[in-house]
């Protein structure tokens, strides 16, 4: 009777430091997963959705959307980590490993790294490193999460809190690839690495509204079944009295509504940190602003660099009229804060 | 001009006892149809998502969701058979045969085996046997089902009542199947056929409110054209003033939720008989509810039995509150109301 | 720094009659944007989604549905061309060139050919002619469009109108096609190119109601930018207070509609002229009646014909009581007015 997951899912106490969880149902990621994300999110970076340019840079096929990756490997945890959280409070050390692409099959495991009762004793802090590996054994992402979880019955008094790494460091590139394959002609931006300064601010022109048809799709896609998302007559007592949307999609969103400004940054290779700062709603509109936090070199190319960014995912406020809004400071219509590193080539000395 | 279905569809008068159609639009499933599946209705049997495990089952791709197949074969009779159609009043001897794989084509064809006019003469009850073949020819599912129709002038006062199986026998389990290769760290559960008991109900914790947008979008998935589920200006002068939600959809979300309790009930087998109770609209919440009737042995199989289940499909009600529904009882909670079998593995004896 | 589309998109002044634009996000299309497309749209043509049924009509695999094509290669130019535009006023000279298959890949660059200020200097008419290709550099699509943008400053007074081609002549057949292979069988209906008449009306049966979810997700699957079609809060001070449904998705609407009435017709040749002549929002049910302009018979085949067609696309008005709507009449229920022709197989003489 091991593995068997309670149906009511898992509470405060069943997470023990240093317990183990192999996350059911393996899932294929096909190109119909591709098409479906591309028409959820308006995602356009050409490295995943066009086959010739995806060839160009050294892949043997177009690679799944980073994100897309890190929502379905998400998803995999819920049903043993978060059916019962009551927020999911943070993100760090983030990594992404190996390209997905159509056919590869992702399996996930997470081990529990720490957990820290709320004085009220009904619920708690869990820490969580998870990891999502392909067919091959190899690593596609790595990542720490923590979430508050109800108690059964008595969350105790444990207070086991772990270290969280500030930033990840050696960011992963692919040996094969060639980013100097990407470029105007094909993302419709001629800004490279070399052309973003620490400070500079870009709000994205789009904006997104969403809706609930719209996100429960995308969360049934990442097989997450969180019932706050997809369940009204339930989340009609909740604290909020509606459907959440599910925060990774609100990243998605972000990431897309992004191109335009950052369009040769063909991948997401980090994420240093963050949380979703406030809840997003079906009917909100969601656009997003980032601050270029640095650039960084990476190990050994000349032809490729990371951006470290902030991502700001801001709902239903035009991003002009929007302030600065300082590291930790607590705006009403922020709803993500992310801190983390995308890929992007470096202009070639001649 | 043989095969020129009327634009505005048969009527009653239409169905003589013998008649035969070949339905029109033969249909080619692809990942894509796949992974919008999973996408509409958080599909999670491990066999359909994860090819590794459909390979170690025996299969040489991921079969698609048994219920997809039922849905888009029941698709191709719609104009035809129910285009006029008042009520979808049942089903009987559901039989699911050979697996269908993506690249795979199916075709339907379906006879008329009974008509009996209601005393108002203005409309009748056709009882149709349906097929699906694959592109060689090779059965994917047979059904019957009836409709009531409305009649063009006058029903007349035929009465054919066909006699109909009470359950469907022998069901089919390829010979090549390794059941065996399902097990909790795929499928999240533990218990086998061996574990279940008559009697035994089973609360599943998942619900998901539907959205106009996402049984449209299956319905037009399945190419079935019934106007009911897409016209809202049309529907606003129906007997219930809106659009309704196909019942098969109905079908494949009740399938979806009780993931988490029958985590490894791989196949449906057939559908024994069972009835649409209540219709569905957007906006409401859909719950599942299964009780046991009862194990069944497979002939010439010790590693995979048959469990005989009862699915109720509940709306906008707290399983937890509602109480046991008697054969026939008329719930207005209960929507959906199957009698049916799914394949799951047996202990094998050490 | 060349090719860098500006972050709030061109405005009128930039469109100098002759300048060039090689739009950015070339997009291979693949079986899972097949599949969301008969979702989205309700698509029937067998020659689509019927494998055996392509190969025997002489394709090596399903093609594409033309109007998919033709929004996903229209999306490629928004953001260039019409991201700013007020109006999309109208088409010409639309040919469907080369069958798109899955794995096929698309890039479209286009050339401004005529530019008119208006006279308050707001805002002015840019003429475009776009054109797509495949990755053997074979033309998909070539099509004038023209669309009302606003000015950043001045408008000036330009007034370069280039003469539009009332037709498109010679309508290309591929040398490979069997139009014979597709029959009443597989799509339904009997009637070939000589059971037309000129003049004839057809009312197609169903209808659909638009959400904005659906034609959201649809919009993303063109890649299309135009934030009118996504952002609710910036288009709650737009002229009409709401999102807008993008018209080429009316289109595939309407298409999608008229198969039962135009069963047998498997291809979409050219559009000669149109226009969309009322908004679309969403909660809006959409009709489609065509009208029989004419039968044109295509140079060297006697297998294959076309009709000439003037598809009205109808909101919110059953079509049994929409008068018939003379050329260039304003009625507030007709939303789309394109003339077009079709392919369709002609009777064999025995």
């Amino acid at each position: 009777m091991s593995h068997a997951r309670p149906l009511p899912g898992y509470f405060f106490e069943d997470f023990a430091v240093g317990r183990r969880f192999r996350h059911a149902v393996p899932r294929t990621l096909t190109e119909g997963d591709a098409a479906l994300y591309v028409a959820l999110t308006g995602a356009r970076q050409p490295v995943h959705c066009a086959l010739p340019v995806a060839r160009a840079m050294g892949h043997r096929a177009c690679p799944l959307d980073d994100l897309l990756v890190f929502n379905i490997a998400f998803g995999k945890t819920v049903s043993d980590i978060s059916y019962n959280a009551v927020a999911n409070l943070g993100y760090a050390d983030v990594r992404f490993g190996a390209p997905v692409y159509a056919g590869d099959t992702i399996t996930c495991e997470s081990e529990v790294i720490g957990a820290k009762a709320n004085s009220s004793r009904k619920s708690g802090v869990v820490y969580v490193r998870s990891r999502a590996v392909n067919q091959d054994d190899a690593e596609v992402l790595s990542w720490i999460r923590w979430v508050m979880v109800n108690a059964r019955q008595d969350a105790g008094s444990v207070a086991q809190v772990p270290e969280l790494p500030q930033a990840v460091e050696n960011l992963l590139v692919p040996a094969f690839l060639r980013p100097a394959a990407l470029g105007p002609a094909v993302t419709g931006g001629s800004r490279l690495w070399d052309d973003y300064a620490a400070g500079e601010v870009i709000n994205h022109p789009g904006g997104l509204t969403l809706e609930e048809s719209d996100h429960m799709l995308a969360t049934r896609q990442y097989q997450n079944t969180a019932r706050i998302h997809f369940d009204a007559f339930l989340a009609h007592g909740s604290q909020f009295g509606k459907r959440l949307v599910y925060g990774g999609h609100v990243i998605s969103i972000c990431r897309a509504l992004s191109h335009d400004g950052l369009e040769n940054a063909f991948a997401v290779a980090a994420i240093h940190g963050g949380s979703h700062v406030n809840p997003t709603f079906a009917g909100d509109t969601i656009y997003c602003r980032h601050v270029v936090l640095g650039r960084d070199e990476i190990g050994g190319r000349g032809d490729v660099g990371a951006l470290r960014l902030r991502m700001l995912g801001v709902k239903n406020h035009a991003l002009a009229a929007l302030p600065a809004v300082a590291s930790g400071e607590k705006n009403p219509a922020v709803v993500l804060d992310l801190d983390y590193s995308v890929l992007i080539a470096r202009r070639q000395k001649p």
